[in-house]
């Protein structure tokens, strides 16, 4: 088979462990320069393609790709841009294959999420329909752990890593100060359609370490009577009360209770989000002191707390996606399969991106305990993997040290443009 | 001299080091059974001293007491308890030397910042006055940094490693958004009256990691225009821009700028911190999409994350409180002496609680750029070593294992009680 380019681009909100990824395609493509040129990134995503704005990651010291495995967020710039279906998009499919022909690209890598295995599949057919050879592989990546076939998902164990060692330290706090002040803890997390991220904040808590948590996750209608019963039972009973909440609660009439109820006298929403909002209530009808936290981008770019099984898969995913398009497998995705749980075993198995596409997975009920407020013994047995391990990044007078790529563009082989 | 035991206790809000000043403490006490018999430590801080309600640390193995090394927040509990002057609450102070007595305390150790050196010199005055022999040493803590003399706090060092860390994972993350999505990331952080942590998110930005920042200090009246200006040409030239913002801020008319403002329609003041209200000044002024991100507890509590310089001088000012209280030293602190810059050496001095207590050290204005928007070299040399070397805690499970104490109660001698 003829050498040819390879195109690999990040999509979608980034993660503390994508760029490990990035490394495992293109240390793989670079042990297999006989079959795969270059790697050409997609500077900010599918976006330097459709603008032949490509980067040429040839140019990068085998230290800087390295390098990646320690790096939070997207080395070659993410976007949010989704492809629509063949027919709407169908000018925008038909530029990716003129830009992939100008610059013989052979394989097409897409690190992504949901979307991103949806185009996967598309530019797949588009390049089949066209004639043009091309074998496309989609590579997991998603904080919010809703692809279908796949165990979980590269990005997730490190968020969870995060908010379940943030909050069990924030409930260390709490408790010292509950005598005299601070009585309820509001950890607002990440995760608008499923649970997952809500879920991990209950493993802040052990038998070892005994915590009062309450969570409430975006899959449960808030209700809010019980909700204020178990946050007042608990402070009365421990004398202090952690809630971890999803940016996704929903109140009964399926509204996200980040954006119902109070306007200001301007008209406009509320600032802040459903962290602030809860713990208002908990002052208003309770009256106990609270804080709240928003963690926001800090959860999903937290490196520096990774979790060393999620960067493992993280690797592991970017790599068998170049070994599984060497051997000509088209369409497809590498999917973690988890083949015990204690011990913790798993390998990567090929996912047809007709399986994953536009599905998404939900936090399973049975993970969520009866009274709808704490996870189960199932749920722990689940995340317990995902977060084992630790990978710190190296540091350098006192702070992690993250490489940022050259990044050089490779020059533009066309004379037309295309507008995004 | 007589065998006697110690008291010791924490005061106000805590830190992901504090329990290393206690660790300190007990150890040292514990090398010195000769001349101190039991270290009992206040349940909730002062509080347990005035309802007689003490813990016996005698009671926790050696590896309980290590362990405090590597565990956040306060072990036996803090508090937000302010004695006033001898004349106004002399009663207090009686039934501290009441208590003091009936358990044969001769060493009064507090852990805590500005208020409680206060409190600490007061209690050695009212000791003195009334005849009962008693020795008061001060150990410092601080998120804040504004205890004077001492040139840092305990405690301060590991909050600004962690805002600086997370700015800086945060940036990368905005950076790989800004294409198409997020241009500015605002990171609200703690510290209402000295820009000291504020200063500190300024570190996440460095020759090797430039990014671009916009900080706003509690000691600079917010000025609005100037501000956005600023945002503005950062995100035009770089695509995107981080704010690190005080909790303190205040507008020009000295109010608090979490606090000025709109009020929503029932007329309470609107939820969330100053944080979300920049976030929303940049979109409604500049248009850009934000994000945004309000620490609270976790910065300060966050021992995965500690500073190993902070770490140990907080261990530090426990063993020597103890070492100067055997010495006789009445009516001190431990303090911080800086002695050399590069490389970074400190020592620990003795400073009188007359020099220390009601005092508030100021960030100076000259570790402020001109433009009121940033951080100079100074300001630079002076924060670089108290973030440096990390001090992780042990791991399980893939996550932090922190120790609690049994905290046995030492049964009450008094038959008086105390209402607080």
């Amino acid at each position: 088979m003829a050498k040819r380019n390879a195109f690999y681009a990040q999509s979608g909100g980034v993660t503390a462990v994508i760029n490990a990824s990035a490394a495992g395609v293109i240390e793989t493509a670079r042990a297999n320069r006989a079959r795969i040129g270059r790697v050409l990134a997609g500077r900010n995503g599918i976006i330097g393609a459709l603008t032949e704005d490509l980067i040429d990651t040839s140019r990068e010291s085998a230290r800087a790709i390295a390098a990646l495995k320690h790096t939070p967020a997207g080395a070659f710039g993410s976007c949010r841009y989704k492809l629509k279906d063949l027919d709407t998009d169908r000018a925008q499919y038909e530029r990716l294959i003129e830009v992939f022909r100008a610059h013989d690209i052979g394989y097409f890598f897409y690190n992504g999420g949901n979307d991103s295995a949806d185009t996967c599949l598309k530019v797949s057919q588009i390049a089949q329909k066209l004639g043009y050879p091309l074998i496309a592989v989609h590579v997991p990546k998603t904080v919010d752990n809703d692809l279908a076939v796949t165990d979980n998902c590269p990005g997730f164990g490190s968020v969870a890593k995060y908010v379940a060692t943030s909050m069990r330290e924030a409930a260390f706090d709490v408790a010292s100060m509950a005598k005299t002040s601070t009585k309820v803890f509001v950890l607002e997390v990440m995760g608008r359609h499923a649970g997952w991220i809500t879920a991990a904040v209950g493993m802040a808590e052990d038998a070892a370490t005994p915590i009062p948590l309450v969570l409430l996750f975006p899959e449960i209608a808030f209700d809010e009577a019980k909700f204020l019963d178990a946050v007042d039972a608990r402070t009365k009973r421990f004398g202090y009360c952690c809630i971890g909440v999803s940016e996704g609660l929903q109140n009964a009439e399926g509204e996200l209770m980040a954006e119902a109820g109070t306007k200001d006298a301007f008209g406009h929403a509320q600032l802040g989000g459903v962290g602030p909002r809860i713990a208002q209530l908990v002052k208003e009808r309770l009256k106990y002191k609270y804080h709240w936290a928003v963690a926001d981008y800090l959860q999903r770019a937290a490196r520096h707390l990774a979790s060393k099984t999620d960067l493992e898969q993280s690797y592991a995913v970017g790599k068998v996606a170049v070994e599984l398009a060497l051997k000509g497998h088209n369409a497809v995705m590498p999917a973690i399969l988890r083949t015990s749980d204690k011990p913790y075993r798993w390998k990567i198995v090929i996912a047809p991106l007709t399986a994953v596409a536009n599905k998404e997975k939900m936090l399973p009920r049975n993970f969520i305990t009866p009274d709808g407020l704490g996870i189960t013994a199932k749920a722990r047995a689940y995340l317990g993997p995902l977060i084992r391990g630790e990978a710190p990044p190296p540091y350098r007078d006192g702070l992690p040290r993250y490489v940022r790529l050259r990044n050089v563009a490779v020059p533009k082989r066309l004379s037309t443009t295309f507008d995004v």
